[in-house]
C-alpha cells in the first residue's frame, strides 16, 4: 500500500507528522513524501525542512494520499500543479486524508463539494466557503475522504482509518506502541471547549501569524 | 530562548514533532535542529530525514534541550559524541526535556541518576537500570529534568512546561491553536490502560522493529 504524504510551502510539521506516523506503521506501508520538485520543503516555523523522497510525476497512483495543514494556508489554495495532482490520483486512491487547514486543498481542488469534513476550527468559514460541509468534530469520515481538525486531530483521525482499514485491534497496538493516552494539562483545546478569553487570543496570535 | 532540538540516528519523528510544535510557538523562541554534523538525520521508519540547522560545536549554552527517543534506541547509549554534548550544556540550560526513549540519554549521560522521570513504558527497565526512578507517568517534573513518556507524550510534556514557563494561559492558548482536544478512537494507549493481548502484541512488534 502506498501512502503519499504531501509537501508543499509552508505546512505545519506536526499535520504532517502525527498521521506519518501512524500511516509508517501500517502493514505492507510504503511511504514516499511528494512535492512538486524534490527540493526541500521549509515548514511554516521556518526552522524545520522536509526532503521529498519522490516528486508528484513520479507517484500517479497512490494508495493513500495525506495532505497536511499550514498556519499560512492561503497561497497553497492556487497552487495549480498541487492540485491537479489531487485531482489527478482521486480517482484511483482508495483514502484522500488531510488534516487542519488540508481539508482546503481538497475543497480548492474540487473534490469535496457538497462533503462532509473536518478541519481547523479558525479555517471553518473558508472550507465551507468553498462548497464543503465542516462538522465541528475530530475527524470526518464522508466516503473515501477522511479529514481531522486542527494540528493534533492528525492523529486521531489517523489511528480511526487504521481501524477501518485493519480493525480495532490493529489500531489499539499502535494506540499503544506511541503511548496515546493523551493528558493535555488543561481542559479545553477546541473552540467549543476553551474560555472565551483564550479562544480570542488564540484567534489573534493565528491571525498575527498568518501574514 | 534558544531551544535546541537533537538530531540522532534513528529518531522517531513525532517524539521530536510533538515538542518542536509547542516550543516554537513560544515568545522570543530560537530553534536549533543540533547534531553531530549537517548531514541528514533519518528516522527510524527510513522516510523522513532531517536536515540540521547546526553542530554540537555552534551550540553551546542552549536554554532549552529537547531529546526525542527512538524506536532503536540502544546504539545511540554509545553515542559518546551526544553524551559529552549533553553533559557540557546541562549546567546552563535551564530546562532539559525528553520524550520517550530521550530520557534513557539522560541517564546514559549521568544527568538524572536518583531522579524521578518518565519514558516509554516498553523501556521502563532499561531506564531504571540506569539508575533513575521511573514513574509510570505521563510526563514527570524533576528539577531543570523535564521528561515525557512514549513518543505522543510530547505533547503534554511541552504543554505542561509551556505553563511552568509562560503561565496557564499562554499554555491555554497553544493548545487550542493546535487544537489539542484529543479523542484517542479507543480507550488504552498506556501501558496500564490497555487490555493484556493488545500489550502482548504492540511488546511484539516494538522488539521486531528494534532490530
Amino acid at each position: 500500500m502506498q501512502i503519499a504524504c504531501v509537501l508543499y510551502r509552508p505546512l505545519t510539521s506536526l499535520d504532517l507528522i502525527g498521521a506519518y506516523q501512524v500511516f509508517a506503521a501500517w502493514p505492507g506501508a510504503t511511504v514516499e513524501l511528494v512535492s512538486d520538485t524534490r527540493d526541500v520543503v521549509m515548514d511554516d516555523v521556518g526552522v524545520m525542512s522536509f526532503t521529498p523522497t519522490a516528486t508528484f510525476a513520479e507517484v500517479t497512483a497512490p494508495d493513500v494520499v495525506l495532505l497536511p495543514g499550514s498556519s499560512r494556508p492561503f497561497a497553497s489554495l492556487g497552487d495549480e500543479t498541487l492540485l491537479a495532482w489531487l485531482r489527478a490520483v482521486e480517482p484511483t486512491a482508495k483514502w484522500m486524508t488531510s488534516v487542519c487547514s488540508g481539508a482546503g486543498l481538497l475543497a480548492a481542488a474540487g473534490l469535496i463539494t457538497g462533503r462532509k469534513c473536518a478541519t481547523h476550527w479558525a479555517y471553518r468559514e473558508v472550507v465551507a466557503g468553498m462548497g464543503a460541509e465542516v462538522l465541528a468534530e475530530r475527524y470526518v469520515f464522508d466516503g473515501k475522504f477522511v479529514t481531522g481538525g486542527g494540528v493534533t486531530a492528525g492523529i486521531d483521525m489517523a489511528l480511526a482509518l487504521t481501524a477501518r482499514e485493519f480493525g480495532d485491534t490493529q489500531a489499539k497496538v499502535l494506540q499503544l506502541g506511541m503511548e496515546y493516552d493523551p493528558k493535555p494539562p488543561f481542559p479545553g483545546g477546541s473552540l467549543e471547549t476553551s474560555e472565551p478569553e483564550i479562544v480570542e487570543a488564540a484567534l489573534a496570535s493565528l491571525v498575527a501569524g498568518a501574514g
